[in-house]
């Protein structure tokens, strides 16, 4: 990789985006858009999502073969569900984890940073764990667009062996998507992400689920106002990787569930008991905080 | 009241909005705005709202006695929390219950129909009970807006002695807001609201709660993406009026919490398990009932 701040602020020579979704596809048409980047090959297992790319002018050009694909990238970025992270990092030429940036998009970092230790022998320096905190409850490079991580967060999670150049390349990148990037730690990521992200998303599945099951089911969607319609968006988001994600941060998630359903067994023995006083200052507290965080979460 | 399919079309001579805030209010607005209704006066506890809502152009003038507030009123619409129902209508003169339509805008129905049975003896034949499924987190007479109502369900729930004419004619006065008018048996109301909106709330009351506890809440909020933006909004919703709903619909809402629950808790011991199968399929079930719905939810 090149050295120096000039180095760093100069269009990335080729990008290789590595699954070609939501997430990658954003990035892509983000970095275009910025004229951040001069070349973006795309990697897929299937042919026509990636021709459907070169005719979005999303990418432009692909390889179903991931070390062609990797070959001669500068920064290549893997989009892939947590659970196909390992098989990827494994089929990737070792080489290209030495002379390229590598990073990634995935929702839980601890895993990631064990799959390429486990897929690289080391985890390379060159490796730079990332999460992008934006998405919608859609998917495929069809739902891709320019201006999705514009005003949102990226969190970089480089580890003690990460090359601090490569981590300013990365940052680099995806301030022009019109990102604000921080760095943290996996397992602060992780926890903090299992509580703000991984736990809702139980929880709308959940609920959808739940009343699915339901004999009024039709009436029930058919009578739902606003605040539901909201509520479970989230319960569109795809299966798959909301299933990787469970295993992945399974640990700091199954903290978060049981930290909830405590409080939530509590709400439920007060209203039991008709104990409104305590009913009322639960729902207060909880309006005063999120009234007070409006101001980043509109 | 005026009889005959006739005078069931007429603008209504005056209304009273006992409680003008954001579902009152709105109710108000849409119907000057239809040229529904001829007069609209305003009933409340304190001066200062009433007089913002006459200087909004919601209301005509106010009083702050409710025999007088109801005198001469063709309809009178209870747009109060569900706890201060039975007083306002126990301070009702007995001769306005029959000679008025009186109908109200809570959100659980037994209870209502309960207060009106205890307040005045027996149910008034010129008491049709109705819920507009609509509102949004905010409060207030300021927060009103004629198109609250429009492409909304309001449901009534007239008992087996609700005078027909009064259903037509609060059915009438709610389609002139544009929204689409359905009758209903109360409990089924109940249920039905219980799970669609009451447990919702209690869900997202209670996420915000347990993340406020945790030390990492700063970052929490801070690194939130969209989905639990949407997710939270209703925990801003009015703790007085949830607090109510709570207590008023508090057999049903025990029901769908206890399912709810038992649901939560399935999917957090396959997630202790890695029964990555049975999760998959869970929320593949779910995003598939979801997006079922999206006509109607969006």
């Amino acid at each position: 990789m090149s050295e120096g701040g000039s180095a760093i602020e100069k269009p990335i020579a080729r990008l290789t985006i590595v699954g070609v979704g939501l997430i990658g596809g954003s990035l892509a048409r983000a970095l275009r858009g910025a004229g951040a980047c001069r070349e973006v090959v795309g990697y897929g297992r299937r042919v026509a999502p990636l021709e459907r790319a070169v005719d979005l002018g999303v990418i432009d050009w692909f390889e179903t073969d991931i070390a062609a694909a990797v070959q001669g990238a500068e920064i290549v970025v893997v989009c892939v569900p947590l659970g196909a992270m390992e098989g990827i990092f494994r089929a990737m030429p070792r080489q290209v984890a030495e002379h390229t940036i590598l990073t990634d998009a995935g929702s839980a970092k601890g895993a990631v940073i064990e799959a390429a230790r486990a897929a690289f022998g080391e985890i390379p320096s060159s490796f730079v764990p990332g999460h992008p905190i934006a998405g919608t409850e859609k998917s495929g490079v069809e739902a891709s667009f320019a201006e999705l991580y514009q005003n949102r967060r990226v969190i970089l999670t480089p580890t003690s062996t990460t090359d601090p150049h490569a981590v300013e390349r990365v940052r680099w990148m995806w301030e022009q998507t019109g990102a604000e990037v921080v760095n943290m730690e996996a397992d602060h990521h992780d926890r903090v992400l299992a509580a703000t992200s991984h736990l809702p998303h139980m929880l709308a599945y959940t609920l959808v689920h739940t009343l699915a099951q339901m004999n009024e089911r039709e009436e029930i969607f058919r009578f739902a106002a606003g605040g539901f319609r909201d509520f479970t968006r989230i319960a569109s988001s795809d299966p798959q990787m909301w299933h990787d994600i469970c295993l992945a941060n399974r640990a700091e998630l199954l903290t978060s569930l049981d930290r909830y359903m405590a409080e939530l067994s509590h709400l439920t023995e007060l209203i039991r008991q008709r104990d409104g006083e305590q009913i009322r200052q639960i729902f207060a507290r909880a309006k005063e905080t999120r009234d007070g965080f409006s101001n980043w979460l509109g």
